[in-house]
């Protein structure tokens, strides 16, 4: 490596090879080709004299990419596109692409397919983590929880039941992201500023088969749609509205994590302890949540790229202009690469994680006294008590112990003994216990949940056989 | 209004009457109930003791909403949620609602009915500002119009075409923002953290029947879908979804009220002029396009909005907490006034603005000889010429020409003259011509893109009646 | 309240009243008021012909704002500076204010010197808020606690060294906000595109008299500097700039309220808990951070405030338009109410909150040994082991040990004994439990740091009386 | 370069060689070991025993980096940190370096120094964009221009004044800048968690000695302050805060550019025009305004990262975490690269850019009757005509004259003739000529507020000689 030479921190560090191949120059290059490819076969069929050997001849060559040679053509050319065409054309012996094109028919569309392939490789990576995340939610599905809300014990819920929350927000956001792989338009071959005048003179007028040459391109690519109506560039809210959709996918995941980091400060679970490494060379036992720890730091940075591509929105002058060039060149790859890095990391705790059984039981032992006392109200009541009576004793009580537990004054929770000793109270001894020795009630329709998500997830996976090899790479 | 009271800006001067009801403090209290009467039936319906009676006596109050008394009790029982459960209840003189219930079962629910219905909303007055564009699509399809890149001239278009650029924007928001209404999923009855307890109590362990309450609380809302597995919260990466929906729609509104903001700056177009209003008290000629300004400002507003939400997206800890609460108190509410405020913008400048004909056909003969320099390329090539030859000749005279009447040696250009000329040039004077004369070849296919756009909406216009009668109301 | 009336929530629940004063439309009109009095006086001294019984005479009415008169006259001559002007004018029964002015002169200073005095405001409040801090830091100077990296126990520190931390980022927003009151400029009466025309109409061409008719009325107002070269309005970065000042002193707040919510999750702190408050009506015991959760909760509204004076930033267009006007109106006040809001929840938090001294000082215990590695290491270096040895040995008993308490098979930490016992490790057990036992050293310079911290709060506090008196407004 | 390494866009395309190296990774090595040795010398002279030639012997190596050796060594280590310690010291053939030190105290301290440095060199470049803005401003300063608010004609201004609006736009930001250079906290040598612990068992507990250890690697390193109180972690919004200030600053070259965008679609201005250059391959006669777009889109990739690490602001958890590790990596210097292009960028225009003087005067002959409405109302008033009368008056004739402009019923602007004819307007016309044909009154202040601009930067640039040299790079 050039001791100058800055690398994409994002792509180097963290995306996967696939994501990296997807927007690296040499994977641009033959992108492009593959769409020219795409269309002289379109042209070809509608009537445009290009032989078949040509095309052959282009297919031919189109993986033999040397980005040093094309350079040393811009160099001398001072245009991008002309020297790659001529590049390609050389290597081909012929001379037939881009007929009818403008620059902006080929740079669009390729990022476009870029977006739209990336978009796809996302969602496969997303149903690989997701399978993992039901397998955890089905192993612990009855495992009981101490549920928190505003970070302090509430009610009881099981492991299977947390995992399935954020698998859910996962599963929400998958299938908005499938709708719009779905429904991407292309901007098709619309001319310097989208009224296909070039098109239009290449088949002298016929615009019947302008607009027929925009379809077979598109399914020659086995994209979904095409704008009809655009200037020199496809409405820059469709990157916003990309890259909103990663963004909304690493909400569930980021979630997922964050709790991770909170049930590893308590003791409750690590996110894995690979063997050999050193953790801080500081501090040996510290087993830091690290991993999650950066995955929330990817969604910082999704959020940073939505914002780049929202300031792009609602901002096209008249038909366009190159406002935006800087900043897709950036965001587009930027976020794809985050994304990337996010699912790997994903991939890789759910691969190692751990929770820590004895901990889990010994918490909940500790606070069930507390998380019970939703029931014990209701039993209460049905016992005659009014509601409100009932519920100021149940406080008074549990306010009090939660006071001496802290103060250091009491370390066994007694709020159950408290409670049959106070005659305000209509529950007895054995009633209380026996209430709080069978937990499984608590936990309502956790379990069930878990495996409605696990069924959820099953279905999609059946679907998409693609992903069923997706391993993580290993982490930096 | 009292001189301290600090009304909501957004709401009072730009929201239509339909969506602050949905939002004012008496509307949430009109739809809470409608949501606890849909509650009742379910559970009547599913065998919970609840009297028909009861349900009608609710049905005839549901409207009698006093925010004095509310806010009286409220003050006394220091509960939010129990002082409107009570004044309900004293109302209808009788106290079955809100069984098995906790308060988010209840603000969750219907916030997510607010937003639902909102979306409606902006559903219908999008499609009503569309048809208005469409209309001018369809009146100004074949008016010529010097298409511009790099807000400098580039070739000719229409302004059927220009308008339809930014519908076409606007439409492919709105299939997105279908999509959402047609799957956004409901949180449901889940209890305090997620686990149905307390209805599953009720239910007395039916969870069937407590699966079956929520399917059919939604079909009585009219809601699409509901959460399975969720904590004491919804994930709140979907409300950032929602209002990253308005955002998106958005854009195709605020790229129309930029380009007409640069037309008005041109004196090709203005946004309308009523009678009678002091334009600026200083300048009274001014034709300022103040309400497209005030489009591109509510982008903006609408963007930040979005950043309050993202700022929730993947920060829920554990089973949820009320870091979300004040943010979507001020963020819900406010991206959807916004909005509507942007679509009665919209509208309005839809129905007053206008196009001045001749100065678009005097811009359009002033630089035609430029924007027909792709086509006269083109023809000297047929005839024989170099590509870069032609190229190079045609470019050095149309630069000589534009600096020329830049630096206000010549007022007229006479590019075309200039060409014919020019030995090296294969075209001659009345090759040219015939050229300039027939301008429609030009723009292509410009009034088929705005047919084809029109044709789209005109669709989905007749698939929804109800957007038929929408007006927007006087501006500020 | 109307039942339909819409209120600024962040106004009306969380903002204190003076806040609301400031940005009120009644506060509003007498601060127009105010600026049109210093101008009055301005141009006196500098020789427009203005009886001195004529400002008289409109300072006695300054203070009468009748909103709904106003009103009435804005309906009638649809202009709402004309509506305030004529209203003042018939109160005060002269007509001399507004000389030489556009609306812009009015509206865009008026503006400013809400946001000028709001942030001295936001200034004291924030100091209120440090000496309260600095307090708590003080007074635990010396309690030990676990300090936690990564959410996991780390190294020991002080409770009063923690809280420093988050006051020493407070205290750094707050040199800045300082240095922003100190240089912020104003607009001035610049006239309808800044080139004073007006101005220098009124003062007959002589242009030293209205650059000091500016300097002068910025005196009368207390301004610190003026715009020299502006267009119809003040360049917008400076709103993104002071708001931007408001949400960089939100973060050391909102740190504090996230470490807050961290310990009250694991019952080391509480933010408080009101007598006769019901908690959840569900679970009574709770004892929630809801209030460091709105403190969360206000940063993100910032963010997003922030965010829509971004989107002005760098977007005037020649010398200006009104895109910016909503924007501003929603986010200036928006973005005070929300600090106001935070400031006085901190506040709150620091009167009421509490740290539970046993619990700090169990959980110390139990993890001490762990967090004495670095030190058993330096020790053991020092008598003569390898430091890579030695630091396998720590990490290898510390991990069997960690492992062992997670996974239930031991409940005591007896790292120190399998230390001891190791041969491989030179310190034995008298000499382990010695550095054990004086648990002071492990948190070195954090009392001291705590010491500076409270140094240098006393200093500015010192300087500034006006904040000595500042007290928070029960929360909602 | 190989085909699928992917550069730093940001870096590689729009950067100065200066920004790139003090963030490429050798840069980023010699700033390393530039902190150590400061390091070394401070701990030298506190009394810490470290040899004289140690240092001497580190000093000479400090440049040779050799990137793949460290890379072997991590590679054999798996730390960074301990690779980097252990090639430098292998080099210098010594070991004194990193004593009592963490990896943190290395790494926060040396990206403080990249920003910091980064800081300064903005800054300077910063400068020598305002000087050539300035010199502009000089040149045009009585260029009379048609100010345009509302993106329509308004008031006469200059052109030098224009410059200057955005010119003061850049001096309020940079003087923000010099600020926060002036104050710029270091973190310093605060240990794992911020209590200085191994610093003070180096020092044996001397805890003065250890404060003056920071303040002197301060002084060698030229950083103007240290933090007392962080965590693990200096506070992450110092980051925003350094990273808005970039923003700040590019708020008015965006501001510039986009105006001249504006300027060149009505033929006034150009940025430019380089020979040989192939415009638009099939445009050649195009005169775009494309560095001014990319100097907008900058700003919105400012936006970007100023949000990522908004996102870290006031989520720190307890001493800290690296969940803002990844995001520090992308957004620091991302910007940086970033501001620095949007430099290089405003620059090269300053440079190349032009105005059309001919343009100029003819748009002002056409619009000067409507521009002057202001001055004749006044005159009128001042002859006895009633304001709101004359104002009417002027009004109509006026929206007369500019409808049939616009609708092509006449050319001339005859304003000054039908108010001459007009009964009730008193002026005649040899008074109205007299007005208009003194055009230089109309620009008021305009000539100065250029002057006081040209005053303000020349003031800088005396004071900062190594701004003097600054030149842009040829751009891509």
């Amino acid at each position: 490596m050039s001791p100058t030479l800055i690398p994409d921190v994002l792509a180097t560090r963290y995306a996967s090879a696939a994501m990296q191949e997807l927007w690296s120059p040499a994977g641009k290059v033959r992108l492009e080709r593959e769409f020219w490819i795409a269309v002289l076969k379109a042209q070809r069929e509608l009537g445009i004299s290009i032989p078949e050997e040509a095309i052959q001849a282009y297919e031919q060559v189109r993986d033999d990419v040397r980005l040093e040679r094309i350079a040393e053509r811009e160099r001398q050319l001072r245009h991008d596109v002309k020297a790659r065409i001529e590049e390609f054309c050389e290597l081909a012996g012929t001379e037939h692409i881009h007929k009818g094109m403008t620059s902006r028919d080929l740079t669009d569309n390729v990022e476009q397919l870029q977006v739209l392939r990336a978009l796809k490789l996302v969602h496969l990576k997303a149903l690989a983590g997701l399978k993992r995340l039901a397998g955890w939610s089905e192993r612990t599905r009855d495992w009981m929880l101490v549920g928190r809300t505003h970070n302090v014990p509430a009610q009881p819920t099981t492991v299977g039941k947390r995992l399935a929350m954020s698998g859910e927000e996962v599963l929400t956001a998958l299938r908005r992201l499938e709708d719009l792989i779905a429904h991407y338009p292309m901007r098709g071959l619309q001319g310097a500023i989208g009224t296909r005048l070039d098109q239009e003179v290449l088949f002298e007028g016929d615009s019947a088969k302008v607009r027929e040459l925009g379809a077979r391109v598109a399914e020659h690519l086995s994209c979904p749609a095409t704008f009809n109506a655009v200037g020199q560039i496809y409405p820059r809210s469709l990157d916003a509205e990309a890259v909103h959709a990663l963004f909304a996918l690493g909400a569930g995941i980021s979630s997922f994590a964050k709790t991770l980091r909170l049930m590893a400060g308590q003791g409750l679970a690590t996110e894995g302890f690979r063997k050999g490494q050193v953790g801080s060379s500081a501090m040996p036992h510290k087993m830091n949540a690290r991993t999650c720890e950066r995955i929330n730091g990817f969604q910082h940075i999704l959020n940073g790229y939505v914002n780049m591509l929202m300031g792009l929105s609602g901002d096209q002058w008249n038909e366009g202009d190159v406002s935006c060039s800087v900043v897709r060149r950036v965001a587009l790859p930027g976020a794809f690469f985050c994304m990337d890095g996010q699912l790997e990391a994903w991939m890789t705790v759910l691969d190692e994680m751990g929770f820590y059984e004895q901990a889990l039981e010994q918490e909940l032992r500790q606070v069930l006294p507390f998380l019970a006392t939703t029931t014990l109200l209701m039993e209460a009541v049905k016992q005659g008590a009014g509601r409100e009576t009932a519920h100021e004793v149940i406080k008074e009580h549990a306010v009090a112990v939660a006071e001496a537990v802290r103060g250091g004054q009491q370390v066994h929770n007694d709020l159950p003994e408290r409670l049959a000793q106070d005659p305000a109270f209509p529950l007895k001894t054995e009633q209380i216990q026996r209430i709080l020795e069978d937990p499984a009630r608590f936990v309502a329709s956790a379990p069930e949940q878990s495996d409605a998500f696990v069924r959820q997830v099953q279905t999609l996976w059946d679907a998409h056989p693609q992903a069923h090899t997706i391993q993580p790479s290993p982490l930096l």
